[in-house]
């Protein structure tokens, strides 16, 4: 079995995805949003690209029983029931709603993903649960990062090295690309995230506009169990 | 000033170009051959993309003082003089001379790589120098790793973070993006750099084809403080 991952949204090809079972991460924060929300007894999330889309979707299905979530720049959009903040989306809110959720990274790389054989989604929150999910499906894994405007997001790639770790524990065989073995190397010489992140810019943006909660929360390891699926453009588990 | 990295040649865009001094790295092993082609006096090095380009090219030049040198697969082109060894590259050869070369990583990514302002070869062998002559520049610095097949290669990866190290050592204070502060950090916790390259598809490849002397080498830090510069399609110092 092999084990790649991709830097960002940007960089996936269909070819990447060809008999893969995918693990799409954007640990800060769309999903580790996601898994809080089905951890918490969410229905289902439908994630789309757009804001416009997200509202006609909802007025389409008829109001009842949905949510709006998501954000731009990192905030609450207008109109919207709930930001991108995992803390809000709470057993009262959510439990039993449908999510229409969207992100400016995250629901874009769920939608690059849509070729994949099985997509996971995984975070740090359930990052070993996410690894022997992909595991058990016997395909290689490809673990495709959302990155941060197109770009490398230290946050998600040591992320991958996580899950990529999780997968190996039990003595489990895996041949390595040379950026899954970066992002293991980088995961096991980096275990206090915090500090890891130091230098990472979208870290750094989430704490200059107030959101220290978040960061703390979305950094927790193995939280749940909880393994979201994503298939045919809903998310459940 | 920013240093950012670029993990393949597949990835480069102009706008990633602009105003830039860029490093280009093939560590194994285009630009530790031009490194040490160039250390032991050869006059100038033209890089071309294909084969038929360089035989063509030569016969153009009048055939005098030409040596053609490159690889496919990691071996010696037919009809060439030389494969892609830096250690074919001694002074009793290459003195004096124009080298028409041609490999599968390094010389595509000159080619990709030639809207920046300043182009600067490098490799571990050169580090150092490299770095501090980009620092010079006083522009913002992209470092081009070539990769391997288009994808992400951790020969070049750990060279960039050495490089970086190397332009932070005194004090200098640079903004790092995301992909560059993790290949500093890659090369900080991994500074052996043979067992950091255990789980490298390429390093392993030119090791399987009976190149450990060449790779030996090719890891060597800071042999030399020659910077070749590639300008108008000529790599010269």
């Amino acid at each position: 079995m092999k084990i790649d991952v991709v830097i960002s949204h940007e960089y996936i090809t269909d070819e990447d995805l060809e008999n893969k079972t995918v693990i799409i991460i954007d640990t800060l924060r769309a999903t580790s949003v996601i898994v809080t929300a089905m951890m918490n007894g969410a229905e289902e999330i439908l994630p789309v690209k757009e804001v416009e889309e997200a509202t006609v979707y909802k007025e389409r299905l008829g109001n009842k029983n949905i949510i709006l979530g998501g954000e731009r720049r990192g905030l609450k959009i207008q109109g919207f029931d709930l930001s991108n903040s995992p803390l809000e989306f709470v057993k009262e809110v959510v439990e039993g709603k449908t999510i229409i959720m969207t992100t400016t990274n995250g629901t874009r790389t769920m939608e690059k993903c849509s070729k994949a054989d099985e997509i996971i989604i995984g975070s740090l929150l359930n990052g070993t649960a996410a690894g022997k999910r992909a595991l058990k499906s016997e395909r290689d894994i490809l673990i495709v990062n959302s990155g941060t405007k197109g770009k490398f997001s230290t946050d998600d790639f040591i992320t991958a090295g996580f899950i990529i770790n999780s997968i190996l524990e039990d003595g489990v065989h895996a041949e390595l690309s040379d950026i899954a073995d970066t992002a293991l190397k980088l995961f096991r010489s980096n275990t206090d995230l915090n500090s890891a992140l130091e230098g990472c810019y979208h870290f750094n943006y989430l704490r200059s506009i107030g959101l220290e909660d978040d960061l703390e929360y979305c950094l927790t390891k193995d939280l749940t169990d909880i393994v979201p699926i994503l298939k045919d453009g809903r998310i459940s588990v």
